[in-house]
């Protein structure tokens, strides 16, 4: 829990003060339990994202008539306090998904891959964060905002288990202020640079970049763990493994998971991830090539009434989306809507997209699709 | 004088240890006051690039007959001590240029504007710094590597001024790596994304991006007086204005300085500009489509053999470009060389290119123009 409580008391000083961001907060009603609401289990509760689950949970009033959390054994026995009640973390198991309705994983792939089935097989749905099931075809890949429908007919009370895939968090965060204008003008190629916060490698990397900011200022060598190189006041390719084709895994994904996502094998996608010395949230350059044209002012008024994006475009008082702005909200923020000035007639737009990582990009995407459950 | 004492002082923070980086390190002779060389001012001598001008100038033993150090009458009286000998700090008058045969000029647009012509008439060949001349037909836009023949004629003892402009700092290090496979395939179209470090915004913005972050790991409110928002682990859209079609001046500058430079009105080019909390290199993100088919390896060969280009891009050990490992460096580091998956066939790239803001992005560039003219 030490990791948590560290990305809180970070929150707190790295998150703007209220006064300076026109983002929507994410309404906090005190969820009780319900009888009739479903039993849940968090797979990973004590990492960064499964913490976040139980923030997003309570933020939502989502119900449940029974919660349990589960962990490794090196956690197992620790007390959780959730909405005022006690919860010991428990050691997963194959039989902790007795009885459990929906099941929220953050554990990494190989957990996923050896306890998703078992879940399964125990008859619940499984809404899985890490990547193991993600390009599985038989795998529903669901940002609820963009492809609802792609869960079929997966629900509760069926009395067999399901697996959904919860996205990469880069790429709910594009295809989040994408969509909206790809359902209009339908997008044929996307130039994606990613700039990436530490929360994405984790608890302990957002724990790195600050102790080695402490020691650069304090001219200090910085301490490398998670990283093999400095991270402080510097910048790097993403440190997933880089394949025979030179994009390295982060990129892959943003390229193949948009590909499922829209249903469309055609789109071509290509990818920069850069990891940048933020604490939480992602920032995209997204330059967009449409089918059809369309005008920026369209696509403003389009982002506009898009569910769960904010529009931050006030050029006059240079007023764009930052990290920081979206830091512990639900909303992705797009702004720089221009057209494309190297695209001829209107068939182009560059945007730059922001959104939290821990929540958009993860918990909170996951819990949304629990909803589409209830 | 505080702030470039502050730059040298966090260069010794912020830049990697010798064992780390396999950039070439500038050779540093010591030079002399040779009587055959020309006489030398630098306008805008108290600055970062000011100060930078005159570590380039000893590192790469530019001869000079005299040295002038010009700045502003608030600088004026204060001593300067450069390779052993005291100057004192002139204020820039019209009458400053009797006699320069070489002026290098970083004091701001303004100052360009009104001192520039002053010097051409009086006989000095001024390479400036600032973006006043860089769009002017009858100004050569210069990067040594790039179009040394845009110089044409311009040479010293011809007893005739001119002005040469030194491009801005995402523009020469982008184009270090472009023009290189430029020249073998011709680039129709270029789609760049920054990462901008607080240099560019001067000496003072790399005190606040320190100041800033010590105040939030302090758990205090930032004091934010260059930038109006928080730049410690954050990033926000270029602060520069931004202009009615959308795209900030920054980005403009990488649009219509590729133009010039390349002598090419037709290449078209899309630019993000992001500054993070990085102290003294850029990073850029390059989508690069060619007109004839370029293939990974023979970029990669390319770039090998280009001046003042290094490749580093093992993708085994996942070594890519970083701007630590540029910073005070000389070369311009790409890595990340690979096809491009959204375009057909061998006819895409990308790249991922570092640069010393200071060094390659100004003060170095003018020297070596400066050098050119010798």
């Amino acid at each position: 829990m030490q990791s948590s409580a560290y990305a809180h008391r970070l929150h707190s000083l790295l998150s703007p003060s209220p006064s300076r961001t026109q983002i929507r907060n994410p309404t906090r009603i005190r969820m009780s339990l319900r009888d009739d609401g479903p039993s849940v289990a968090i797979v990973g509760a004590t990492g960064a994202v499964g913490q976040e689950f139980l923030s997003v949970l309570s933020d939502r009033d989502f119900p449940y008539r029974s919660i349990k959390l589960l962990a490794s054994r090196r956690s197992a026995g620790k007390v959780q306090t959730f909405e005022d009640r006690s919860y010991k973390i428990e050691e997963l198991t194959a039989e902790s998904f007795d009885g459990v309705d929906i099941a929220l994983f953050s554990a990494g792939g190989s957990i996923s891959k050896e306890f998703g089935p078992i879940a399964v097989e125990k008859g619940s749905v499984v809404v899985d964060n890490s990547s193991a099931f993600r390009m599985d075809p038989g795998v529903p890949l669901v940002i609820p905002e963009v492809n609802p429908e792609a869960m079929g007919h997966i629900g509760l009370g069926k009395g067999k288990g399901a697996l959904i895939a919860n996205p990469n968090c880069s790429t709910i965060i594009c295809l989040m202020a994408a969509t909206p204008l790809h359902r209009y003008a339908k997008v044929l190629r996307m130039v994606v640079s990613t700039y990436q916060a530490a929360s994405g490698a984790g608890a302990a990397a957002m724990e790195e970049l600050e102790l080695q900011t402490r020691e650069v200022l304090d001219g200090k060598e910085p301490t490398c763990k998670i990283f093999k190189q400095q991270y402080a006041f510097n910048l790097f390719s993403h440190n997933a493994p880089v394949l025979s084709n030179g994009y390295n895994e982060e990129e892959m994904k943003l390229v193949k998971e948009t590909q499922k996502i829209w249903n469309d094998k055609d789109v071509k996608v290509t990818a920069t991830c850069i990891r940048v010395p933020v604490m939480r949230a992602h920032a995209e350059s997204v330059n967009l090539q449409f089918e059809k044209p369309l005008d920026e002012d369209t696509a403003r008024q389009i982002l506009n009434g898009a569910a769960g994006v904010v529009v931050i475009d006030d050029r006059a008082s240079n007023s764009f989306p930052t990290p920081l702005q979206v830091s512990n909200k639900d909303d992705v923020a797009v702004g720089r809507i221009r057209q494309d000035l190297s695209q001829d007639g209107n068939y182009g737009l560059d945007i730059f997209v922001c959104g939290d990582q821990i929540r958009k990009g993860a918990a909170l995407n996951a819990v949304q699709i629990a909803e589409k459950l209830l």
